[in-house]
């Protein structure tokens, strides 16, 4: 008779998640049933989204409820098989969550035959977060030779490998992290050019100095305050990819101002328009607008004051948003 | 001899502009010099972004120093000329700024022949306004057939216009602002679908009763909690295109939170990335990454826990942000 040891959610975390939270359970295992394997934990990987489950605010995952088995991605070998396609000794990419056995029918586990070097980074930097990395790096953010990369959370799966990926494109990798050792593992592991401690460093004061240029990739795997400072660092036509936000996971309701969270489960881009770009398209515009005007496709209104006299009480009007249509003074 | 009036900056605001913080000043005009010529202003442009010249804080024109004259784009007619390419009685498009004549080199002004309609449109829906709209909605925000639009300060020129074009591209539009006469007109002279007022109507609630399944585009002209919670409202794919940031204008200082206002100032372009979309790059991405580990041009670190009882430790260090690498726990 084998014995499962699992860790269940005991009471919902309020803020950072305390052991407490959790506990220790022992049962007896079942053995598989038709068209299922068992297969015995050998690593379970620990994510931050783990956090939006146990709260029910990760919208890809079914909730953690109390008394349910923390759910995660594990490394895991199986040891009896009543399924066609997975044999006993094979290892695989499963779910069996924080647990030391689990019982699966096979869906979205993955072999890991031929899988190179350590079976733990089918977890990390060969995984999911590694898959993060290069997706979000490769399809969003466009690395080119000499753009500057800055990367939060810099020494984590998804951010060490979003500066080894960029500077394998030729762009310059710059870390942002929480410790020395952190950065000096970024900097000396991770061959970034620089990594600046978010805790005892000013981030904007480094980053001018480092960047005076400013940033054409920020990767985001933080929100919060470090996003706000890197929208104001930013090269022309840079790209931010929102990634992760750590400042956010353990509070219980968002934060105030623009969340961003919600611009990456829609998928959403965001742009500025600046009409001075534009030019280019003043002829065009121009001869579009007056057929539609004449077609009667388009109508205006206007808000009118006449004299120069009338200037600043005009203006003062719109400022308070006082003012209805396009607010003009006729001499 | 002919006196000019003008409105010249007597202090700087603070907050929304009043009537005292200008002042009206009289003064002889002399004649234009070589290559110059004088224009009589007819209509004079009024914009929010104005007020930003005034403070300093508008990236693209000089700040207007205390007994400057304040800035304007203006329709006017030349009524004296030194210029060769400039005749008198030519009406153009120039900058005279707050004042009833002006002198100009000619530079950046644009002869308004062959325009249509109201002289008054070449500063609003045919002009910089216009073009604003046009080029914003068509360039990021990419207007396709039965598509949901939202634009804010929807009866201004650039709100009516983004609104208007959107509809001649076959999309839907719903409108934002802040009286019952503006959503009326935005409504019945417009054609919008549907105006949501501000001021008495919860726009979260009435964006989901109209928009079930989400807007498609938000065009924002005013920043600040109606772009928050249009980020909450985004249909798969959405975009958003930032272009005005009214409820910031007459702040002296920048809101809390992610400002947005540098994503515009850089032509910046945010994208989330969630890593179940990018499935089909998995096999791509393992096989560059196997070369690249074996190459050893890829680097990790892993921050390993040893036994299923350490998991809730563990979790609770990587959600205080104190673990170091890829967290796992191996059994």
């Amino acid at each position: 008779m084998t014995i499962n040891r699992k860790i269940v959610l005991k009471k919902s975390p309020e803020g950072i998640p305390v052991e407490g939270d959790f506990e220790l359970l022992e049962e007896e295992i079942n053995g598989p049933g038709s068209n299922q394997f068992l297969s015995k934990t050998i690593h379970l990987s620990l994510d931050p989204y783990i956090r939006g489950v146990i709260t029910g605010r990760h919208i890809y995952s079914e909730k953690v409820n109390i008394g349910d088995t923390i759910v995660g991605r594990t490394v895991s070998e199986i040891i009896e098989s009543n399924h066609p396609e997975f044999k006993k000794g094979e290892t695989v990419l499963s779910s069996n969550g924080w647990q030391e056995y689990g019982i699966s029918d096979g869906e979205g586990v993955r072999k890991l035959t031929g899988h190179q070097g350590k079976l733990s980074t089918a977890l990390g930097i060969m995984g999911m977060p590694g898959l993060t990395a290069y997706a979000g790096l490769m399809v969003y953010g466009e690395p080119k030779e000499g753009d500057i990369l800055v990367v939060s959370a810099a020494s984590g799966p998804v951010g060490c490998m979003v500066g080894q990926i960029a500077q394998i494109h030729g762009a310059k990798a710059i870390g942002i992290a929480g410790t020395e050792e952190k950065c000096k593992t970024v900097k000396d592991t991770f061959g970034f050019e620089e990594c600046i401690n978010y805790k005892t460093e000013n981030i904007d004061q480094r980053i001018k100095e480092l960047c005076p240029d400013g940033v054409d990739i920020y990767f985001d795997n933080v929100g919060g305050e470090t996003l706000d400072i890197m929208t104001k660092n930013l090269a022309y036509e840079a790209r931010i990819v929102l990634c992760g936000f750590m400042t956010q996971y353990n509070l219980s309701s968002p934060p105030p101002g623009p969340n961003l969270g919600p611009i990456v489960g829609a998928r959403a881009t965001i742009r500025g328009v600046v009409v001075y770009d534009h030019y280019d398209k003043q002829d065009e515009f121009i001869s579009k607008a007056n057929q539609w005007l004449e077609d009667g496709k388009i109508k205006y209104i206007e808000d009118e004051a006449i004299g120069i006299e009338k200037t600043p009480a005009q203006f003062c009007k719109l400022m308070r948003g006082e003012n209805f249509g396009k607010t003009i003074v006729t001499m």
